[in-house]
């Protein structure tokens, strides 16, 4: 170990733009594209109803857009502090090694020694952790960086300090 | 969370029986079958020279037999503290799946939830770990078990409580 803080950067919402492969799915399905601020607030399963469909499809991570400023963003994280990317994945079998796969391609710097693929995250040490997911948060003891998604759009609390995007969190960090 | 100790459970030589699976591998290649008292005090790659082959093959976690005792100690166990099975996998992109459905397969007491497939494990918080590899035990702080493997029979230190199988997990835990 080293004296560089310990960051915990989420994957899906921080990393994987999840929300445009649930609208690119549903739009496949149904014909439908539901635009950004329809969901905000809406949880993902009532935003998209047929989420938990969608990410138990072959391909549905593997094949996720990257967050605009990520790649970049996460290097310099990696150049700086301790990183682990840290994803919520066992309850879906076949994300396991999309997830990894998907990883390799788009943040090659980032190595099999920085994944930890889990239930909950209650369990993980760190320092900061940056993620879009309320209860991730709220069990973590460190500083608490909420990325925003649609989601999430509608939580003020002091808890949490909102990061808007990649570009922010270079400048913060 | 509740107030029950955490217990981190390796899975590979404490749960999966991966020497079973090593030996019946190499004889499938060489027609020898190696004797656990050959193998004694030898780290795995120099055991099974061929092991890194061998854990990439479909099919090496998945069809591994588990270790005499496991099921019973692994639920009662779990019906006293908060385990968390916690797998180095993430080296090996094909063992993640056959983890989880393995697991699930032997162990369905064990939820995804409870699941961590990381690299490294010095990042998992807990209070009592059970492992055959020292590299994992020597970066716990909690209290450290060494479960019984040929390759670590050769180890005698305060620094482990050795465990030489299940039925003592259950008499000690």
């Amino acid at each position: 170990m080293n004296d560089r803080k310990q960051i915990l950067v989420d994957m899906d919402g921080v990393l994987a733009d999840v929300y445009k492969q649930f609208q690119l799915f549903e739009k496949q399905e149904t014909g439908k594209e539901r635009k950004p601020e329809e969901v905000t607030g809406l949880p993902e399963y009532e935003a998209f109803p047929n989420s938990y469909k969608y990410v138990n499809i072959k391909g549905f991570f593997r094949n996720a857009p990257v967050i605009e400023g990520s790649i970049e963003g996460l290097n310099y994280l990696n150049n700086k502090y301790n990183v682990l990317v840290v994803s919520s994945a066992t309850e879906f079998p076949n994300s396991l090694k999309e997830k990894l796969e998907w990883l390799n391609e788009h943040y090659p710097f980032i190595t099999w020694k920085q994944l930890i693929l889990c239930g909950t995250k209650d369990s993980i040490k760190g320092d900061i952790m940056i993620d879009d997911h309320l209860k991730n948060l709220d069990c973590f003891e460190g500083e608490k960086m909420l990325f925003t998604q649609p989601h999430n759009m509608l939580i003020n609390s002091p808890l949490y300090k909102r990061i808007y995007n990649w570009n922010e969190i270079i400048e913060k960090l």
